[in-house]
């Protein structure tokens, strides 16, 4: 599937690409950006058209809203390439309704359709060679917008920016990640903005998670700010609980993010003949199930990480140690992800996106 | 009282002044900046030493962390001059202690007392005549912390950079306030970080109040996410009930900010032998009051806004008026706290803090 309504972005390469400066093997995440990105400004009521230009630094003010007041949502997206050299994205129209949800709710204006599908394209055909084939290998995708209005005072601004800066990726977690299930801090409250990929929601869990890592665990499942007893997200990944052989996992509501792995994850189960339940799923259900030998695993999923297992998990000052299965839920699925997004497998959801490479 | 220990900064003085072309009879708040800023990297670990520069545009890498990931904290406070000259400040240190505790929940460093007191005292100082006399005018102070590591992975960043910016104002909002008590959407959750002045928790509060304006009132009265049965703040100002003759304001709590003009003015009404009580107020006590003639007054209380009557509130889809009154609470009050600020009473509190002007 293409999108057919791409626009003439203005374009200014690089003169020299950087791409021989980086090491491919050994990428931290995020870290290294390639050589383009897309800048589009909002002023006077309207998106301004967007260009194309290579990566570097900005000049901000100080008094611009999003240092002041978080006025800031983004997405995540990975492109892939195959063994034919053909380059994917994977639910793309999921993100880019995504991120005008968690605009509006931001005070943010909605980005134009044809502008984030056409800067998309340009971007991942000037950068082509940035994208490298090989599971695991992507080049992922940050739109983000950012409030930049000059003045502090706590309003909405008038002025934003709309960019898309991509990085080359490998796997974003290796292996399993042992969590605590969250007991005291909360990600989101009802009425709040955790269902929105806001720049707040991220940072609001560093400290949490830095307690939680100062006990030797990776990362937070958390939990209803109300009574912290149901189960929901881990902040960049949703969760799944197989009890016995069915598959369960929260709905998603106005704290939780309605990720694009996560629905992806219960296509793919469903399609399988595996009992998948979404619904809410307790702190109490999960530990008896591991007491009564019923829980068979634990696992994230999510656009950065793919599918993380879970091995262990803390709560009430129990720990739980979960097995590690041959042939888990958590393997099948990532498995049958990864050959979807790399065109390895046929496609029956039409989730690929194949982006019109020009040369 | 004067901080004792100031240090020396590295400083950089405007060419040329730009306080010619400001129009200080039309302020926007906070739209227009004085000459110099404070900027200070944290690095390596540590806090850089703090330098002195021209007000102006920054170079920020589009990757770095407070894009993305909402990691920044700010400080809202007021310098005053009085009719000889003197300049002072306001209870500083609570905000330089809040800063830090908005860092800590931030996961953002703390930052060294001697630099923040030496930095307002220098840029007091070189901005002088940025800071007019008269009561309602003042020199707003915007002390802020931003995560400056680039990188697109949600993990705390190793570089910030706090800076302090200032900007001439007169009084925030002129006049009254029309309110609606929030009754779906929240502003913070148990365990999160309402506490903070978390960057996020400012722009999370533009939908909601501009649904709010789209009704024809200014601002929402947060409640409890839980129940919204409870009156919290209202985002930029804490909230104050007068039934009867008490005064009833909500308790700080992890939900709540712990407000500087919040505590003072409790602790001038106590002085004056009002009753204040510091509890739980419910929508439905403070409704109740209202249709028994008991709700005699609504006022918010921060540092922008300093005291703000509310005229009338909605609830339920029910609309209450409040009578102004001739010789009410909130004008007493504020009356007395711009006494203090502005040097024209007594300060048997210890409040004021006097900049040393060295011309």
């Amino acid at each position: 599937m293409h999108y057919e309504n791409v626009v003439d972005l203005k374009v200014t390469q690089v003169d020299q690409s950087r791409i021989d400066q980086v090491d491919f093997d050994n990428l931290m995440f995020g870290k290294t950006c390639s050589d383009h990105m897309m800048i589009c400004d909002y002023e006077d009521g309207e998106w301004k058209t967007p260009e194309i230009i290579p990566y570097g630094p900005m000049l901000m003010e100080p008094s611009a809203k999003v240092f002041h007041y978080g006025q800031a949502v983004f997405e995540g997206m990975k492109s892939y390439k195959d063994g034919d050299g053909k380059v994917w994205l994977f639910r793309p129209q999921q993100n880019f309704e995504r991120i005008n949800t968690s605009a509006k709710r931001m005070a943010i204006p909605e980005f134009p359709k044809e502008y984030f599908f056409s800067a998309l394209e340009k971007l991942l055909n000037l950068d082509y060679e940035w994208i490298k084939p090989g599971i695991g290998n992507s080049l992922y995708l940050r739109p983000f917008v950012i409030a930049t209005e000059n003045g502090v005072s706590a309003s909405p601004s008038n002025k934003y920016r709309f960019m898309i800066i991509t990085a080359p990726a490998k796997a974003y977690y290796e292996g399993s990640v042992k969590v605590i299930f969250a007991e005291e801090y909360s990600r989101s409250a009802d009425g709040g903005v955790g269902f929105a990929k806001a720049a707040g929601n991220y940072g609001a869990q560093f400290y949490p998670t830095n307690l939680a890592k100062a006990e030797g665990f990776d990362q937070i499942i958390w939990t209803d700010a109300d009574t912290h007893e149901y189960l929901e997200e881990a902040g960049t990944m949703n969760i799944f609980f197989r009890i016995g052989d069915s598959l369960v996992t929260a709905p998603t509501n106005d704290r939780i993010l309605d990720g694009v792995t996560r629905k992806s994850i219960i296509a793919l189960a469903e399609e399988k003949g595996i009992d998948v339940q979404v619904r809410r799923v307790s702190v109490k259900e999960i530990k008896d199930a591991a007491r009564a030998g019923e829980l068979k695993e634990i696992f994230g999923a999510g656009t950065a990480a793919v599918v993380v297992p879970v091995s262990a998990f803390r709560h009430g000052g129990e720990d739980f140690e979960l097995p590690q299965l041959e042939n888990s839920y958590a393997k099948q699925l990532k498995a049958n992800l990864l050959d979807i997004q790399y065109n390895r497998a046929e496609d029956p959801f039409g989730w690929r996106y194949e982006v019109e490479i020009e040369k």
